[in-house]
C-alpha cells in the first residue's frame, strides 16, 4: 500500500505533470509535507479535479500567487480545461477581487502562449 | 432589450434569488452599478453557473468576506450545487490559503442549517 | 513644547473627533504609538486632511477593517468631506479590489444615518 | 453617442495616458471589460481626478499591486500631482498598513525618476 | 501507535485545551484534516511551543483572523506565554502590518481580562 | 543623549546589519520614520531579539513580503536564530496561511544558501 507521500506524488504528478516534481524537490520537508496534503485533498470525492482546478486559478489569482498560478494554469489544462475557460475564470475574479489581480493573472496566462485565446 | 441594468438585476435573481435584491436595494448608486457588472460576467459564456459558484465560493473563503459568502452558499444551491460540494470546495481551499478562513466559512455553512453534510 | 504624545493626541481630537480618544484610551502602550505615530504623519506637510481622509477611507475599505473605518467616516465628515464625497471614494475602490469590500463599507456608512446620501 | 468602451479609452488616455491604451491592448476581453468599468468609474462626480489618483496611489500601494502602482504613479502626474504630494500618499499609508508596501511603493516611485523628492 | 488524527487531538488538547476540541467538533471532515495536519506541524523539532505561538500570534494578527486569534491567546498562556508577552507580540506586528489589525487584536486580549497587562 | 532617529540606526545595525542601512539610505523621508519607528518597537522589553525575528519572519511570510523577508532572514542569523530555526518557522506558517506564501519564502530563504539544512 502507498503511503502518503508516494500517493501524493503520484496526484501532483497526475495533476501539475513535470511541474509538481519540479516544485517539490527543492522544498526539503516543506516539499515532503506539500505532497501528503495535496494527495489528502486532491484525493477527496465530491469535485471533479476539472472543478478543483477552477477553483484553484481563481483563488491564485486574487490571491496574487503567480508562481503557483503558473503551475495551476499547466494543471488547468493538465485535467481538460481549454484556453478559454482558464481566460474565463481569470475574468470571473472581476468582481470579487477586482482588476490588478486579473490583468496579473491575465498577463500571465498570455505570457505562456497558450493557443487559442483570440479565436 | 434590456439595459444593462435590467439584464444584471434578472441574472441576479436567476443566480443569488431574493437575497440577489436584498444586497442590492440598499445600496445607492453602488447597487447600480454591482447588478450591471454581475450581468456582464455572469451572462459570459465558457464557464457554467455551477462552474461560477465553486469559484465564487472559493474565491470569498480565501478572501473571508463572510456576507457574500453566506450569499453565494445559497446561490450555489440555486444553480445545482449539493450542500457537500459546497463543503468541499471549502476544504480545498486549505492548501492554498490555511485553516483560518475554511473554519470562518465552514462554521457559517453549518450555521445554515444546509441538510445532509455529515450523511 | 509638546512632546509627541501631546501632538499627537492633539492632532487625533481635531481629525477623528472624541473617537480618537476612545480608540486610544484602552489600548495601553499600543495607545501611545498609535497617538505618537498618527501625529507623527497627520503633522507632515504636502497633503491636506480632506485629502489624507480621502486616502485613508479608501485604504480601510480595500483592507475590510470596519471598526477603523468607521472612525474615518467620521473623520472624514470632521475635516469637510460631504456624504456623498465618502461614498464616491467607496464607489472608486471597486475596479481595485471589486465589491465585497465596498459593498461592507457601504452598508456600514448607510448605517450611520450620515444625511443626503440618495439625494 | 459614444459607447461605454469608447467612452472608457478616452477616459483612460486622459488619466493614465500612453500607459492606459498599454494596458488594455493585450487583455482581449478583460481589456475591454476594464476600459468599461475605468469610465463607469472615473466619469462620475464628486471627486476629482487628482483626489482619485491619491486614493488609487494609496490603495494600489497597501495591496502590493506594483505594476498597476506604476502606471498610476504616472496617473497621478498626468492629473495634477506633484512628486511631493505622490511620495506623501505613499509615506500616508504606514499606519494603516505598515512599511513593507510602503517601502516597495516608494522604491517603485523612486525608481522611476520622478523628479524633485529630495528638494 | 497513535494515528495522526489521535496525535493530533492530543497535540491540540495539549496546546489550545478544550478550546482545541471545541474548534474541531463542529467541523466534519475539516476538523479531522484540522487536527492531522497541526500534529504534522507542532510535533516537528526546531522550535519551542512557546516560540511557536508567538509565530501564530503575530501571523493570526496580520491576517485579522480573530476567531482563531483567541484560541491562540488562550494557547499562548498554556504554553508559558505571560500576558505582557502577548501583548508585546501584537504591538511588534505594527512595523509590518500597522496599526488596525493590532488595534483590533489588542482589543481582543483586552477584552478577555487577561490578568496584569496594566501593571 | 541619542534621539529617536540615532538610536533606531544603531538598533536596525544591530538587528539587520548592514542591510539595515541599505534598506533605509534610498527613501528620504520615509527612511527616516522607519529607522524611528524600528528604534521604538525594538527598544522594547518583554521578547527577546530572536523571539521579535521569529514573529518577523512568520508574519512577512504570510504578507508575502520578500524583499523584506531577505532582510530579516539575515536578521534572524544576525540576532542567533539557527538556519533550521528560520526554515521551522516558515514551515509553521503552512497551517495558517497555506502552501503559496511558504513555498515563495522556502524558495527565498534557499537561493540565500544559508548552510545546512537539508543536515
Amino acid at each position: 500500500m502507498k503511503n502518503r507521500y508516494e500517493f501524493g506524488m503520484e496526484m501532483l504528478r497526475k495533476v501539475d505533470g513535470q511541474a509538481g516534481e519540479e516544485v517539490v524537490a527543492p522544498l526539503g520537508d516543506l516539499g515532503k509535507i506539500l505532497a501528503e496534503v495535496f494527495g489528502d485533498i486532491y484525493g477527496r470525492d465530491h469535485l471533479s479535479l476539472r472543478e478543483r482546478e477552477i477553483a484553484t486559478i481563481a483563488m491564485l489569482t486574487v490571491l496574487g500567487k503567480e508562481p503557483q498560478l503558473k503551475v495551476h494554469i499547466r494543471a488547468g489544462l493538465n485535467v481538460g480545461l481549454t484556453p478559454k475557460e482558464i481566460e474565463e475564470t481569470i475574468i470571473h475574479t472581476v468582481p470579487y477581487s477586482g482588476f490588478p489581480p486579473a490583468i496579473n493573472a491575465m498577463n500571465l496566462l498570455r505570457g505562456m502562449n497558450v493557443q487559442n485565446l483570440d479565436k
